[in-house]
């Protein structure tokens, strides 16, 4: 339901505490959120309040163009529109399967008023937990092929404030501890970065529907005023666009509490609806794989004596899957390209030829005989347009094996991507480009590697990724990512994740969209280090750590050492339809209680970081009609994950929704539990 | 039910991280908390660990005495044991009808190996959300009379922290704005004080029976290391008694969570079973009166054309209390004495003569005859040996006209009591001592006059009180007091009370025990200057700053004003049996639901500072098998303290315990609640 012609009162507005004139408004449907756009000699701005309350100061709207004169200046409201919505939407699969997208929206057409006389638009989305906005460029004469030199746009917050995040444009990608640090200490970061001011309130910077554009990356101007910093292409530029065209959405998610921030569907109400149709096609689900026994270092990616994707472990992994109803099975190395130094140097990777110890269609065909599905693997390392070259026939050949799930890799030098136009230099050699991972080119190459994967009905869940911005409601088959330090870093990351990791994550990173994060250690051993959690807290983290595909990776004998804990691995799904956060602080602790999409049973999951605590938690989410087995995986009265990890202990309860759990949480601890309808 | 003789296993406290050698220790029942005491050259000291890590770092115990070597050296460990304790009690009133007092004691009996070989008994009480610790100084041939010059208790919190707390050993006794400063920034506070760690750790350090003792403030010695410091008697020492005999409990509130601190229960926990017997006599219920028309100025205390407190005006009181089913009516200013200068100089007051346009024999029949019981009042000015002369006569006249509870007050000069035992200087004068409003002499004057009305079945509600310590458990004619700045600093106050003054309250001075607030001015209006808080937010204070008695001090005719917002007044009851903390930060926000002593109906009540709010409240509370009309008192949508703040909504939902309700707090505003069952 649509409803135009929503008069916004601008005399109402003129008193908000906005630098220059405010020429516009909007509030949120709840009467929350309230954004003002104002005019000061010519440059605009926008400012945002909460309950009345300044939370973004006036910050600043713009370009720098290149080849033209900035569009920042000499402008003039020409016109604005207000709008309401209001829709519920299914998802195909996801944390929840039904999202209410309900917001105000405000248009306003910004032009020069002398030159040019160029004109844009700035729209705003104003939700009771956040809003997004994004700027449209229309086309016009003056401004046909543009090129962006920066976006100026501006996050001024108001209150002080401390922030989590990990630093923008660097080598590692998004592979870094998160920082947590005054507001005003924050010098480069990536998005989400979140942030929570002295009077508790808690704001995620974000952007949504990153598409043909560059990333946003937050660069402190100076106090606690960012400014939108997009990664830059190899040519220097930001981003080179025709019009019309859209940016994706500025956003920035505002709630009370840490559970607030998860819980607002903000980025995915701002991407666009579902292109692909049907995609019933992807089935969410667990899988094993031949990969922890490489980051253990007692496999291989390359060839010899130390293989790992042989014919033989294939098989075994499996087998294993099929006896434990895991329906996906990984073999990473099978393709030729991985002797020799393939890290940073992926123009040797063949992705339509296996090893000769890896009989590709045999395995296939082994799998299909077992109900198990394998997971393909195309490591790029880094080389993109090698790895564009080979796109048809790769999924065309996965395509045929009955493979619909893909983990690609991108372990690219200093994070950069190779690129290679068929461009030749002067003396006969080929000119290569080195692009960011996270700029326009590579933005274009993601959704070139998605939407060729969706005409086979293959889904990607790529690594080393391009940040996510909520593209799976328009991709469904972009099912997850890696983005962060994932398990790897707890078998030879130096130093290990430690235990706030995983609860620094859920309300940064997890904000994007779903990780494949790859939980369930439970040998709690890297290489030559410990993983730095509970036994327990291992099986929460597939609660806790959202995504639709998640990995089953230790060791086929460590599972069999726990025979105990492996049962919620088995039990646990990967498809919801509602998602509760029960409680949680960003970095300390957090609480997640989850409905499967398919039965009536629900799970919950609760990590702490390093400090043990006691939560109290009531079971009001479970159907008030039905009692319930609680099976109640938690730490043992002594465990700690420094002194005793395995302190371990696994027991039923029945319960009801009028019911309050105490948890208690070792340090470094978590606790799984799955609530089992009793008939 | 109480198990002696549970085994401490030193062994495994060895590297606790104590000073010297660890001795003793004791875990809690839940295995969260854990207590080790140490020697360290002959000194004793004891820390804190929860979940293993150290919380209080090892802290000194022991005293330094008048006339004899100071007791704190050359102790060695000669006897301990361990007990542990588990039962349910039931209070006469309160917040929660049970309350489990679940803990693991240890006791420990230190002696000097040289010298006078004096010794002296600690035991601590370790709970899971807490833990007390009391000395207890047996009688002994070297240590009879005993006169403690200080007491050297300490308590050294080991992570950064930010506290909550009001200036200790000040002249205007509790009533200040609380400071929120960084631990290391306090100078010496009352308690209890509240301090949450950077690790999101809650505690909040205070004492419980405090009996013929001296109040203990907190004096920062530097860094976040922390000494008992006794208020001082007027001869100098700090307390005098004869052994044996035992300090107060020196008490520890530990919790993950701000509401976690309000749901301990370990002030009543450690004090003693009620001392009385039955106590049905005393009722909990609200009361109107002569009151607030003084803080506006417009009625004076003292006699003449303002007088407030005459015989038609109280008449009227009656019949409002009667008209609204309120129990008792107060009248302030009714007796002789309030003429001239009455503040600190209270010898003039007469406890049983009225003035003479109050009739007070009349008003009380008429009371009788209405079914209304009047409040008495007894101000004493500060002159407190001036008060106990006449107290016999004044309880027995109070008795004899049916008044069941009396309202004391304490308006002393610089904090300090009168103090006069007769005794008369060589010139013949009297001597006047100055005992602070807390010291040792104080503790037992309050006592006596609880103790002689609970003999005459009345109830005491004394303002400018000694602080409260829990004492209401063995005494539960200690109903209510003050002790904090309440509704009347809304009227006169400079500052006035801030939106944000309740949620200080209520995780500081409210976990001591109940506050006479007087909350309800839905006039908002104070003397020249406006109350701080939303129309709504004076209804969520009935629920949210719990007393027994609550008055409603508004001018009758502004209830009739808002006659909307007065109906949530008329039904809130005074008397739970269950308390629930829903959410809530210090200082910042909360939310508490709590069930009627005597009907299934529910309350609740959301409180915010100057930071407009939305929370999502699961209403798992209430009974799964029932259904509710919830009759909500809201915040408008454009509602704000300051521009806007009597917008308010009165609206009714059909809910459940399955349902969650979406609470909106505007900036200083509230909500209040009644569930309501449907028959």
């Amino acid at each position: 339901m649509t409803t135009r012609g929503i008069l916004v009162l601008i005399a109402l507005l003129a008193s908000a505490g906005t630098r220059g004139e405010t020429v516009a408004g909007a509030t949120s449907p709840g009467q929350v959120l309230s954004v003002q756009v104002a005019i000061d000699e010519g440059r605009a701005s926008y400012s945002v309040q909460r309950f009345g309350e300044p939370v973004i100061a006036p910050s600043r709207l713009g370009f720098l163009l290149r080849n033209t004169e900035k569009l920042e200046r000499n402008l003039s409201l020409v016109e604005q529109s207000a709008s309401s919505f209001d829709q519920t939407w299914e998802q195909p699969w996801g944390e929840n399967r039904y999202i209410r997208n309900n917001y105000t929206e405000l248009r306003v057409r910004f032009a020069e008023t002398i030159k040019l006389k160029r004109s844009f638009v700035v729209v705003f989305r104003v939700y009771d937990d956040g809003l997004g906005f994004r700027y449209e460029f229309p086309d016009q004469p003056a401004l046909k092929d543009v090129i962006i030199e920066d976006e100026l746009t501006e996050f001024v917050v108001v209150a002080p404030a401390t922030a989590w995040w990990i630093p923008g444009g660097e080598w590692n990608r998004y592979e870094y501890l998160y920082l947590k640090t005054p507001l005003d200490e924050v010098t480069q970061a990536h998005t989400p970065m979140t942030i929570r001011t002295d009077d508790g309130l808690h704001i995620t910077l974000h952007e949504a529907a990153l598409v043909d554009y560059a990333s946003m990356w937050l660069r402190r101007a100076e106090g606690q005023r960012f400014r939108a910093q997009l990664a830059p292409a190899s040519e220097g530029w930001k981003v080179r666009r025709s019009a019309p065209f859209n940016t994706p959405w500025r956003t920035l998610q505002i709630a009370d509490s840490a559970g607030g921030l998860y819980e607002s569907n903000l980025i995915l109400n701002l991407n666009e609806p579902n292109a692909l149709g049907d995609v019933s096609w992807f089935k969410p689900a667990k899988y094993a794989g031949v990969w922890w026994e490489m980051h253990l270092d007692t496999s291989s990616w390359a060839t010899g004596p130390r293989h790992g994707a042989t014919t033989a472990n294939a098989k075994r992994q499996i087998d294993f899957a099929a006896e434990n109803g895991l329906r996906g099975v990984l073999v990473e190395g099978w393709n030729i390209g991985w002797d020799g130094d393939w890290f940073g140097n992926g123009n040797n990777f063949d992705f339509t030829k296996a090893t000769p110890d890896f009989d590709l269609e045999g395995v296939a065909a082994y799998a299909r005989r077992k109900g198990v599905h394998l997971v393909g693997h195309h490591e790029t390392g880094g080389a993109v347009s090698h790895y564009e070259k080979q796109l048809g026939p790769a999924l065309d050949l996965y395509a045929r094996l009955g493979v619909d799930v893909i983990k690609t890799g991108y372990v690219a030098d200093a994070g950069q991507a190779e690129r290679n136009d068929g461009e030749v230099d002067t003396d006969g050699t080929e000119v290569v480009k080195r692009e960011w991972h996270d700029g326009q080119w590579m933005s274009r190459h993601h959704l070139k590697v998605v939407t060729e994967a969706a005409k086979r009905h293959i889904a990607i869940n790529p690594h080393e990724p391009i940040k996510d911005t909520g593209l799976r409601r328009t991709y469904p088959n972009w099912v997850t990512r890696e983005g962060a330090r994932g398990m790897e870093y707890a078998a030879w990351g130096n130093p290990p994740n430690p235990p706030e990791h995983e609860l620094n994550l859920v309300f940064t990173r997890m904000l994007a969209g779903p990780m494949d994060f790859t939980p369930g250690i439970l040998s709690l051993q890297g290489r030559g280090q410990p993983v730095q959690t509970t036994l327990a807290k291992q099986l929460a983290l597939y609660v806790l750590i959202y995504s639709p595909i998640q990995m089953v990776p230790d060791l086929i004998e460590n599972y069999a050492k726990h025979v105990d804990a492996f049962q919620f691995i088995k039990d646990v799904p990967t498809d919801w339809s509602e998602t509760h956060i029960l409680n949680g602080e960003v970095g300390d602790f957090v609480t997640i209680a989850r409905k499967d999409r398919n039965s009536e049973a629900w799970y919950l999951g609760s990590g702490t970081d390093e400090n043990g605590r006691v939560i109290e938690v009531p079971l009001h989410f479970l159907d008030a009609k039905k009692s319930y087995i609680a099976e109640i995986y938690r730490d043992g009265a002594k465990a700690h994950w420094k002194t005793a990890p395995f302190e371990f202990v696994v027991e039923e309860r029945k319960v009801s929704s009028a019911d309050t759990l105490t948890i208690r949480l070792a340090a470094g601890g978590g606790q799984a539990i799955r609530f089992v309808p009793v008939r």
